[in-house]
């Protein structure tokens, strides 16, 4: 294998803060990206060769993206699965991980039953199409339940608790359109595995434990504070997750965890807010990891290096206002600290702006994950 | 202190691979790079805001990157301290570090100079014009001396051995210009340190130990394997060597070690290939170190993680020709190896085309040392 300059370019649908971590990524492997956002300068601008400006799943701007590049990728799913299909056989272009998976990973009931049909462990779910068939369904899984629209949510966005039949007709009403309803389960902890799907291998990372609030992802501990049984149980789930997608790339598997047995609940066919630890704390960060799959070329070691905890900026802002976060002096000060600003113009309610990954070497997660919220609770947006 | 978006701009006086690992370290702080080069597409070009075309100390080019920037800085001395003098007047834009430390380091005579003068020890050395003058100097301070252009020479360019008295014409001719000459150190190592002058504090990373062929560096061994006296006596000779600077920013401190005793071969006022090192095996790379100084924010640590090899990619070829480097396969597969590559178009004799870095927490820098030669053995340029 060669490696020439200027180097492979890799095109990607979506410019946000993946694709800019995916840029910091590139330079070191002397691949060149090019991105394709809605926004005129998104995040990733500033750190790669060139930005195509147009909306996720518009056919020309996939075909700007796809005559300037040697394999696509995205790194948001609104990507249009029909659209990179016919792109890729019209410039013979590859797209990992395959527009088939993005399309199964959109819609939560085809991704759900896939995995159920490959006996890989999942809550129980329905399909319902009506409030009569949401009733139905709860009456047998029990309340309370977890309605979700089969397409187009994301961070929480589309997902709905229902907890008793008189909140049926208002949950399906807001959810206006094909959903499915889960069982609620009362994990003791959400966990995840970053995967990634190699030419000739698959290989995964520590698991992580991820501590939402409203629905959104606040922090990561890595490894996650669970029995090394737990852990090879979730890594084994995941490689049987890896082992159902078809093209390569990284996948971001969100896992439930009760009483030690895992379940699966969603997965991303890309990297992941809960993967951000590995830039500074694993072997090869799962943004390289995606670049060297994407391009089949080998994967990179996944090792720790160190106990980590990353934890999100958030907008903690009532309204659209310019980003800007006070206090960053503490951040950059405290010894074990990496700070990430997405560089995006605007900070809105519980937007991701940036991210800290704390490291150390010591057995002390608990601990880092004090300092990590000490650290963002000294900051805020003015 | 504040982040926004968009971030501050560093320019940066130079596009090279240094432009660009300093453009790799600037995206996740959210600090956005323009640099100058001469180059139509330099290494920094795809991983940094903009790029303006023109030579190093080209007035214009530095009007229109100073236009762009909240600071200028270089990754060059070939960059003009006169002109970055007054263009930080013109358009009010502080330049770091300071152009009149660059003008001292420029002129190795002044430099060596102003380190003798603070009582810095350097090898001995005398100003010469002449073949004249070069002759009694080294009947004073002994065969062999080693003759230095004052000016513009880097990788061991414009430095010539002088062994005996009949190659004293034939050296000064060669040089063609301005000179010095300095006694022969029979070192046992090279070390070199890499410091950085903050807003309020400076701070040193671990010595690394340089293994230099033909003047050029092939391999950078962290830590240098030297006694801890030796360690602390090189970091001190380093601190003596910060203060005398003036702004802020890293500097890359060469030493001789020589029976445990440290004197000062040369210094660069910029991040310094015996550096690289920092970028996976530090705390804080010494990029980013770099930026956070020129922008007066709070430095990072500068702790080490594991011991760690780097060793240069160069040119192995005859003449300019296309860089394509193969048996890439091999560095990519090993688990301890990061790949750097510089993204430039020519390889020529000797110039530098990458580095790859190997870390591990053991105590294991010979077998590292073993590791890396191997694996750019099994790389060859087509």
């Amino acid at each position: 294998m060669n490696l020439t300059t200027p180097g492979p370019v890799v095109g990607i649908v979506g410019g946000g803060q993946l694709g800019r971590m995916l840029g910091e990524a590139a330079g070191p492997l002397g691949i060149e990206l090019v991105v394709s956002d809605p926004t005129p300068d998104p995040p990733a601008a500033p750190v790669v060769r060139d930005t195509v400006h147009g909306d996720f799943d518009d056919p020309e701007t996939i075909d700007e993206l796809a005559a300037q590049a040697d394999v696509l990728t995205y790194e948001i799913e609104l990507a249009d699965p029909d659209v990179l299909e016919r792109v890729s056989e019209e410039y013979d272009t590859p797209v990992h991980p395959a527009p088939d998976t993005l399309r199964t990973i959109q819609d939560k009931l085809v991704q759900k039953r896939r995995l159920e049909d490959a006996g890989i462990p999942v809550p129980e779910f329905r399909a319902v199409d009506s409030p009569g068939e949401l009733r139905d369904a709860l009456s047998d899984l029990g309340y309370p339940g977890m309605l979700k629209a089969r397409e187009g949510g994301y961070d929480g966005r589309g997902n709905l608790p229902v907890e008793s039949p008189d909140d049926v007709e208002a949950a399906f009403a807001a959810i206006d359109g094909p959903a499915m309803v889960e069982e609620f389960v009362p994990f003791d902890r959400e966990l995840s595995v970053i995967g990634v799907r190699g030419a000739d291998e698959n290989r995964t990372f520590a698991p992580g434990e991820n501590i939402h609030e409203e629905e959104i992802l606040r922090e990561t501990v890595v490894p996650a504070r669970v029995s090394d049984a737990v852990h090879e149980r979730a890594k084994a789930v995941a490689r049987d997750v890896l082992e159902l997608m078809d093209g390569r790339g990284v996948f971001g598997i969100e896992l439930f965890e009760e009483s030690g047995e895992i379940s699966v609940n969603e997965i991303a066919p890309r990297p992941h807010n809960s993967g951000h630890w590995t830039i500074e704390s694993a072997q090869t960060s799962q943004f390289e990891q995606h670049l060297r799959a994407v391009l089949g070329w080998p994967l990179g070691s996944t090792d720790r290096r160190g106990n980590t905890v990353t934890k999100n900026f958030l907008g903690d802002v009532d309204e659209p206002t310019p980003a800007a976060l006070s206090g960053v002096e503490n951040v950059l000060a405290e010894s074990r600290a990496n700070l990430h600003w997405y560089g995006k113009r605007e900070a809105r309610p519980l937007r991701k702006l940036g991210h800290v990954t704390l490291t150390d070497d010591a057995d002390l997660t608990d601990d880092l994950l004090v300092r990590a919220r000490d650290l963002v609770d000294s900051t805020t947006f003015r």
